[in-house]
């Protein structure tokens, strides 16, 4: 397409490259041919630094001519490849929700299997063996990241927050990030840190979508001409919008929220003509992982039976509530605005901290820092279980399908542990000792009061709290939901156990309380609403809490908002992603031309300018975008 | 506010004025003191008007000296101020809607009660107090719309559409329309016309919203100085956006499916900030309607019990699809596509008939028009059921909780009208001769095989659209939703029908396809996408059916688009409303200024003019706002 202007740096030719020009991919900048082909090798400084995208069409006389060359089936074409690519995006991200947590279950599975078979013999080897397992898993993990995929490090959410809003950062949707995330999370997730799949299934859609988007991948030869249409930054953009809502419905199951996941995200260029696209990425990814559930409910696919989506059953909790519950929800409501604040605040220092004085040193410590936090977390959540005493099993409904102890090995509640007796379960062990959904399903469970003992929820809080903290910005794939609805549960079941305690009349259940909780910390901490508030909707299926949850949120978000920012956003402003608000800030209303320029690069140009001189100055950078003023220095 | 400045033409009194204007409302402009307020009188020729609304701050010299002014203690109240108005307007809507509910249900359970009762002696006595029931009920309905509320005719939706993308049409948010309408479609659907009550719910949403953003109607003395703080047409859009959600959160109780109308209505002005309050005011109505419902099943509210709302009770219906029905789903999208576009394509016809022939000769056609279609409806709807002969009552279980036949006069399924024996029912009469939310249930009832034999489906379905074209347009608040629900099920019952008929193995049931046909319909006239089908999945209360909704509205909407645009657009481009798309069009593309500025009219001022010239032209008109171009003709 540029073949016909190589080495001319005429105007047409110029804006011809400025409407064209793609984001760097896989450092294969498509202007080969063109006279900014000379300093490719700054790539690599480049690292870290952003870009903004041309979101807005450039109508110039290059774009015309572009438009008028077309032929009539240019738009018919472009159209359903669009859709198509919609479809590719559900399909492909569903996937690869399966194909991570069909892995991630079925390691978990095996390690925890495996580890059960051995403490019936002896408890130090049995350590051992968990601890080895655990610190492989997180090992590969961050190796890959590491050696492989940099920018698949974290969730992935900040920068792709930032995408959505124009400003792309350097290497977010390379193929091989993509592949970093994939394996990174399954090992991250595997190895049993305190993080979640989550926010790393976001940024494997946006991959996704933004590969396609490319006609695929320019290094590894993977990509075809004929679907390379999709040239400027605004087709690509609403591609990854697409991949993200898929990430938010693969991850939770939630075509809805994931839209609207999509939509809260982006601030300030959203089309409502997109909507009705994304939405069919969404409902395409819950096709697929349904179907894919279906398929392996045959028991064909190892541990991953019944698990591997946070899913909570409804059936036989509480559905119903009662004015007087307001008042405790209101109380969690505080509780998670107060917690998700403080993380916010703790994992900004720790992020400072680390970017200051360890990132520093190298790639080895980064790995081994991880190893460390790896070899802590499987401490911890091996010994604290064994200081616990066990409790008796309740007195069960046969028909209530849940057995306890649960035979080990298996995903179920009541996990016995090291319990001797038939009829014993360890009330620490079933939310530590356990894979991450398996905990989360057991903590929202219903009619299993006093299921728990306060001392072993505050214990499990404290320390799952810190080890969040902890694990938050290695160099690991790592997603903040898991490790949020973890610790909101926490506290909502240690408050829905002073309900059922002081309220006896009421149906209450600890179980509902538990994703009250969740939801909590989850708005305390990424202050995000009405997608959350789906999101919570749709894993429970049941419309009746909505307004609970919305209550909870609305409180939550408002005691965070108090203190600090939104996760995503602090995140992002630490990463040097510059995210505008819809409204511009009070204090920006009262700058002027003069303050914005200030300590800037300035290319003062006279009025009348060679074509020559004005091209060398943009050449002289990699920049998409100019802000023109008049300024007097 | 104003009083500083009476009469002082200067720049920043003209300034001042251009933000604080509020767009005419009650025909009490806020402009008494100022110069433009020579020229009251004009009101009546702006009847049917538009003026675009500004959603731009103003940065002038007037906002920053007015915001300069503001004490500290003005932003919290203004963000208090905004999420109190938000609760009002959610309670006010949603108490909105228990009234028309209550009220259409109570007439016409009192009418069907006493018709039945009537019949048993003397079929022409009762033919003639239904009809005369039904003629009192429209008379009221088109008398308090013609002489009261012009505005409060049709639907709303186009307007509010319009208002919510900037544009304004005169009288459409006034106390008296909101008024108008209420009342209006209590006599309109009580008198059992082809037409619904949701549209106008949305447009009663937003008419509270805006009352409350002006702080009452001044007109009618209901107003207070403390609460008009929302001067900017940006605030009290955001407050018509909660409405207008509101109005479809209390239509279908689907607050979800609200929050996603208001947003894809909004084309072009959206702002992500506002979701979570819109979302808030819907969880609002949520609660309100689901209180008033729990007080009303204790049997307090009359006929209202069950009824009144269209939920579709999953229980017992199909819950799950194979991949065979696919095909005749894709067969229900393509009829939706094509009798939506038909439908779309004759209201236009038929709207602009009447405005060229009929409704220029004054307000007597109009309530003679509107008598006259309900004559014609009753004597359908009674006379019909008449020629049908009795069906015998199928084999129920006995704990399905459907009686057959029903007691006449009570809701339910298998109305037994003129049927002498005990164990018949007339089909015909059961959709015909029933209120439409208890018809809409009917049809979408589940396990009821063979309920209703095609002659009767095809029967009502040729009556009941030809009835919903002619209804259209007349001067009663009339909503597209209902009638859209019930020519969609019907049709998409005969599908199921014959899908029950062919596959024999599979678990089918007709009332699932009667959803996804009224799904299709909407879609094929509406061409709503992620709104509709998020009502629809809300209707339902079940996210299993998501897939199957979203392939039919993608088809019916394809297919819609290929002939006509959507009926909102259409009657909206009818009504002289100018909506802007997202992105322009292609022929705008090309268009420069002067082909603009063709036809209209164009104020020249030189270069240097003076103050009192630019005032007296910008006081000859009261356009809001003005394009500034340099045309040369």
């Amino acid at each position: 397409m540029l073949s016909g202007d190589q080495g001319l740096p005429d105007g047409i030719g110029m804006a011809r490259l400025a409407w064209s020009r793609l984001p760097t991919a896989d450092g294969a900048a498509p202007l080969p041919e063109g006279p900014a082909a000379s300093a490719p090798a700054q790539d690599e400084l480049f690292v870290g630094a952003v870009e903004s995208l041309d979101y807005e069409v450039i109508e110039n006389y290059a774009y015309r001519e572009e438009q008028a060359q077309r032929s009539k089936f240019w738009v018919p074409y472009y159209i359903m490849l669009k859709w198509f690519f919609a479809l590719l995006i559900g399909v492909g991200t569903g996937l690869a929700a399966i194909f991570i947590n069909l892995a991630v279950e079925n390691f978990s599975g095996w390690k925890f299997t495996l580890t059960f078979a051995i403490i019936q013999h002896s408890y130090f080897v049995g350590f051992l063996v968990y601890i080895l397992l655990n610190l492989a898993l997180v090992f590969s993990s961050v190796y890959i990241v590491t050696q492989f995929a940099p920018a698949a490090a974290g969730s992935g959410i900040p920068e792709i927050k930032g995408y959505l809003n124009g400003v792309d950062t350097h290497g977010i949707l390379l193929f091989r990030t993509l592949v970093g995330k994939i394996f990174g999370s399954i090992g991250s997730v595997g190895g049993g840190l305190a993080l979640g799949k989550e926010g790393p299934l976001v940024h494997t859609g946006a991959c996704i979508a933004s590969l396609l988007g490319q006609g695929g991948s320019a290094k590894y030869h993977l990509n075809s001409r004929w679907v390379q249409i999709f040239e400027s930054d605004r087709d690509r953009r609403d591609l990854v919008t697409c991949g993200c809502a898929a990430g938010v419905a693969a991850a939770f199951r939630a075509p809805v929220g994931g839209v609207l996941f999509a939509l809260e995200e982006v601030t300030s260029w959203w089309r409502s003509h997109l909507m009705w696209r994304v939405f069919f990425t969404s409902a395409v990814v819950a096709v697929v992982v349904r179907s894919a559930m279906n398929w392996c409910d045959s028991g064909k696919c190892g541990h991953f039976g019944a698990g591997g989506f946070i899913i909570w059953d409804i059936s036989g909790g509480q559905e119903d509530y009662s004015y007087q519950e307001l008042l405790p929800v209101a109380i969690i409501g505080v509780i998670g605005g107060l917690l998700g604040a403080l993380f916010n605040q703790l994992t900004l220092y720790i992020t400072k901290w680390r970017r200051t004085y360890l990132h520093k040193k190298g790639k080895r410590v980064q790995i081994f820092e991880a190893c460390l936090i790896s070899l802590i977390t499987s401490t911890v959540s091996f010994v604290l279980p064994l200081l616990r005493k066990c409790s008796p099993c309740p007195e069960l409904e046969t028909n209530s399908g849940i057995q306890c102890p649960h035979p080990p090995g298996t995903d179920g509640n009541f996990v016995n542990f090291y319990c001797s007796k038939d009829n014993e379960y360890n009330d620490l062990a079933t939310i530590f000792f356990n894979s991450q959904d398996d905990a989360i399903r057991n903590l929202f469970s219903a009619k299993t009061f006093h299921e728990y003992s306060a001392q072993s929820l505050i214990t499990f809080l404290v320390m799952f709290y810190s080890l969040a903290v902890v694990t938050f910005g290695t160099a690991v794939p790592a997603g903040q939901f898991v490790p949020g609805i973890m610790i909101g549960s926490t506290y909502g079941r240690l408050v829905g156990m002073s309900v059922v305690k002081f309220y006896k009349k009421l149906n209450v259940d600890e179980g509902t309380y538990a994703l009250l909780g969740a939801a909590s910390f989850l708005g305390g901490s990424m202050r995000m609403t009405v997608s959350l508030c789906v999101i919570m909707v749709e894993i429970t299926n049941n419309l009746q809490l909505l307004p609970l949850i919305m209550l909870v949120l609305l409180i939550s978000k408002a005691v965070g908002d108090f203190f600090n920012e939104g996760l995503y956003e602090e995140q992002a402003r630490l990463k040097g992603i510059p995210l505008l608000d819809s409204r511009p800030k009070q204090v920006m209303r009262n700058m002027n031309a003069k303050d914005a320029c200030k300590n800037q690069k300035v290319v003062c140009l006279p009025r009348v300018s060679r074509v020559v001189d004005i091209v060398s100055v943009l050449q002289s950078n990699k920049h998409n975008g100019f802000p023109v003023s008049r300024c007097q220095f």
